[in-house]
């Protein structure tokens, strides 16, 4: 192999264009391709800005022309050269205009034949992908996907920056509070049998920071939780995290969405309009099934409990006596685009959210309805159910009855998933708003309490404050803000409650004696006795960001090394057996009969 | 409490100016004083920015009179009034020149007495400033290092995306690898009995990141080392990490202290000079005893092995006859600040670092010497000596004889104790350079063995590379390069071995067999078969940049929230017992009993 010994690159190989015709270049890169044609060697050289063609003649240098011969894929090469006009220009290349005519060539690494090819459309395993992670980052999609990633990060800090926001750095080795998801623990060496946790987010240490006054803060930093992994989701993932004295909900939502507006425009080059809209809850509840709509497509719910409550329709009438509700959409002209079968695979889509079952009617000519259940309906309540459904010839129209919860959700996810099928998410368009007055708790039905929905720091509404210690919980709505894009939600935050009794009543709505409250959370309450400014804040998931940007579905393809479904690293094999030194020091032990 | 209610701040306190006169403001922050005069309610409002004189007067706002003389310290509160010119203007406030006359006062929120003083000058314990660290951030002076951290952090940024780098994240729950330093390690869940480890830096994902073409990487992360804890040494510290493909020692160099360059002179208004001085270690240690010498003052080593090598003094003798060596300093012209005492002192500081005595000569006029041990020299060597060290009438000579490693260390410590002692350390000079062929390895004395003085992954230099097989160790010299202001080393870096075999070779040289070192870094050495462009990089301590710029030597004033010596979060209680049910997920055991 070769060494630089002083060599310089001048030009990265994608950067080269008609103007530097004649000028004397050195290129660094990876040998794409090479081809021998017409007693020459053309070489593709990649690097991280793109290709160029070098081209290496005998007549021109003898000693370069056999090295070449001898290149593979993926070689490392120093080129020397001259860049002259290309005879048969190549206008799908940015480089395509010109071509290199070599005089010097340094080989400084070989390479085996590669286990997965550098090309964006290789079909591998994702596993595979993972062992081999350092050449699927060489691929062009990859490296663009972490180059938009930084620049994003850079637009969000010079943002922030310009708008008083300074960036604080909070520890990564915290308290550990059996509260929320789960923490990763970290033991403690010192402190024999103690142990540390990873943060899940900054959110006490930025609201200590407006304690003492920093005013206005944030931080780009990764958070940890260790649940079980969806596609979507990494143990370890990286937030755009904000927090601000002194203003209200509506300052928060104003500096922030001029912030994505600012990415979007110098990103995408796309215009997004301010202020985006806004949507309660209730009304996104209602309108969506979800508390994260997709605002790209219709297909709106519409509650028809009133047509049905006294329907012949044992389902229908029976869930809206017990004061369930039965809501349908309308997949508006789309009857012809599903068959019985697929509508049982949007009614088998329905059940893995609960649902018990997916009512269907098709509408005809004349608003003639097709359906296993339009027996049960007198021709009355079938009209008024068609006129409430504002349904036409050609509608499908989608039914769940039950819980509102459950119908929500079914409903909602069952419209998703008819967008999906009919291809109408459509990941160049951006539909923004933010869902605004959560509720303050959700019921965890499992253990039947109600459990923070944000979490325990999120201030009520002023007119439901006093509610905190009334019972009606489930009434509580919280100064607490989502930002939804294309039905991701990309960012949350409240405003928070920054007085030691309220925070004190909160503690005890959630079901935590003083004590407790103390024991965990102690070091807030003493530090809102001594000055806390009104604050709130907002935290952006990254990731998700990158991923609508970069138009991906897949949070890994905007990750440099993620984990697989099992939180495994392919590559290293981590995590990996500690030594049992370090454990002894660590005053822990493997236990795994105790499971 | 008030609230804000749509109320919005105008200005920072400490941005007013006489041209602001005459116009309507809106302030909030914190009362750092209250005081009543002559009728009047004066308060000193605070915020990030500054002070601001506040003055409510009865026949300005009778309400907000009223409720101003209610006022404690470190009352939250909001003012609306008119800014006015200042009766008795104060030139050592920068708003001195102003103050406001209120019309509107809302107290947003009460204080009890605060356990410390928000001021900078208060002598509290470090313990109970930790404890209350969200009051002891309220102080101008650590808010000033924080947001200095954060102005820092913004330019180091902007320099490297300038210089083509990109930021890159890469994981915090990696593979343990039990080399060098201890790892915090994190158990898994998901698979039991097996453990990540939190990074000690991000060397081989940056390593692998130039194998995958990403060119140059940047990283500005934070770094976990379970060691024990120094003054100046946290569990978790920011690195600012870097490495660039397809360049060589200097081209890194010349980079990375234009960088350096950048922050002196934006920070500080200090311009740097380029390039800057480049010293072998070897010069370092023969001149300063230390690897990272301070270069502010000199008293610089001295060696008169050959002097002594037959001398009558036993100690000196014996030495240099086993091999070792017998060096000095000339604290020139400093005699008489040195009682016998004081040397005494000195002599103590040497012992802990492992020299059995301090021999000194004290300079009178004509070279006359008053020492303990001048009768067991000849006045031919005494000349000698005195010529060698250049001595003249007033200098204390200071000596120690010893093993090499054992003579600089202890030298170079008493040098810089001296330099403490006389006070010549100022900390508005900065003396920078780099240190340069650092040796490959290490004798690690307690175990017998050689260990990697850098890490396993730096190339050796091209003409030692082949004794990599041969066993003369200790002589190896790295492709390894410090950056040292004022006697701190800031940043280290290498050049990085990219060949696989060259990479066994290490690893065997280390002790490894093929298999351990496979098993640890088999993912590396199989990326190194794939075509690996030469690389190099560098990482610099952030805390400690950011201390030098701050003009503090203690840490804990550039962090926001430290640990203290015991790895204890003191406001926090971290680290706290973990709950049985969470370690039984996790199949681990506390086990005190087993230590």
């Amino acid at each position: 192999m070769e060494t630089l010994n002083g060599l310089k690159r001048t030009h990265y190989c994608g950067d080269l264009r008609e103007s530097n015709i004649d000028e004397e270049v050195v290129l660094m890169g990876w040998v794409q391709k090479k081809r021998n044609l017409g007693g020459l060697v053309f070489v593709d050289l990649r690097d991280r800005s793109g290709i160029c063609q070098i081209i290496f003649d005998t007549d021109v240098n003898a000693e370069a022309f056999a090295k070449a011969e001898k290149l593979g894929s993926e070689f490392v090469i120093a080129v020397k050269g001259k860049v002259a006009e290309r005879s048969s220009k190549n206008p799908n290349l940015p480089t395509g205009d010109i071509e290199i005519f070599a005089t010097e060539l340094r080989i400084l690494n070989k390479s085996e034949t590669p286990p997965i090819y550098i090309k964006d459309d290789d079909n591998v395993s994702e596993e595979l992908r993972l062992k081999y992670r350092y050449l699927d980052l060489r691929k062009p999609s990859m490296q663009k996907n972490l180059i938009l990633r930084s620049k994003v990060a850079s637009i969000v800090r010079n943002y922030l920056s310009q708008n008083n926001f300074c960036e604080i750095e909070t520890p990564f080795l915290i308290k550990p509070t059996p509260e929320g998801a789960r923490d990763y623990l970290v033991p403690s060496r010192v402190n024999e049998g103690k142990f540390y946790a990873l943060p899940q987010s900054p959110q006490l240490f930025k609201q200590l920071l407006m304690v003492s006054g920093m005013d206005r803060y944030f931080q780009i930093v990764k958070c940890f939780r260790d649940e079980d992994l969806r596609a979507d989701r990494q143990p370890e993932f990286t937030q755009i995290d904000c927090e601000m004295s002194f203003v209200e909900q509506e300052d928060v939502m104003e500096i922030m969405e001029k912030m994505v507006q600012t990415i979007f425009k110098e990103i995408l080059n796309v215009e997004v309009s301010l202020p985006l809209p806004k949507m309660t809850y209730a009304e996104a509840m209602e309108r969506y099934g979800s508390d994260k709509p997709d605002t790209r497509f219709g297909y709106e719910l519409t509650n028809i409990s009133d047509i049905v409550a006294n329907c012949g329709f044992g389902v229908f009438a029976n869930a809206t006596k017990a004061g369930m509700s039965v809501r349908g959409i309308n997949v508006e002209g789309k009857a012809d685009d599903f068959t019985r079968k697929q509508i049982t695979h949007l009614e088998d889509h329905a059940k893995t959210y609960r649902a018990k079952g997916l009512a269907w009617m098709k509408v005809g000519a004349d608003r003639e309805v097709t359906s296993p259940i339009a027996k049960f309906f007198t021709p009355e309540e079938l009209t008024s159910i068609l006129d409430r459904m504002n349904a036409k010839e050609g509608d499908l129209l989608l039914f769940v009855a039950d819980k509102d919860t459950v119908v929500f959700d079914a409903l909602g996810q069952v419209r998703l998933e008819v967008a999906r099928r009919l291809d109408l998410l459509d990941n160049s368009t951006y539909k923004m708003l933010w869902v605004t007055e959560f509720p303050v708790f959700e019921e965890d039905e499992e253990n039947g309490r109600f459990i923070a929905k944000h979490h325990p720091f999120t201030s009520p509404m002023d007119e439901d404050i006093d509610k905190l210690e009334s019972g009606d919980k489930a009434s509580l709505r919280a100064k607490a803000y989502d930002i939804v894009i294309n039905g991701y939600e990309v960012g949350g935050g409240s405003v928070r409650i920054f007085n030691a009794d309220v925070q004190q009543k909160m503690f005890k709505a959630l079901g935590m004696t003083e004590e407790e409250a103390n024991e965990k959370f102690g070091f807030l309450i003493d530090a809102f006795k001594y000055g806390t400014p009104p604050h709130a804040g907002i935290a952006f998931g990254l990731d998700r960001l990158i991923m609508i940007l970069a138009g991906t579905t897949n949070i890994k393809d905007v990750i440099a090394f993620p984990k697989n479904q099992s939180a495994v690293c392919p590559m290293t094999n981590a995590p990996a057996p500690a030594d049992d030194t370090q454990l002894q020091e660590l005053s822990i032990r493997v236990a795994l009969e105790e499971k």
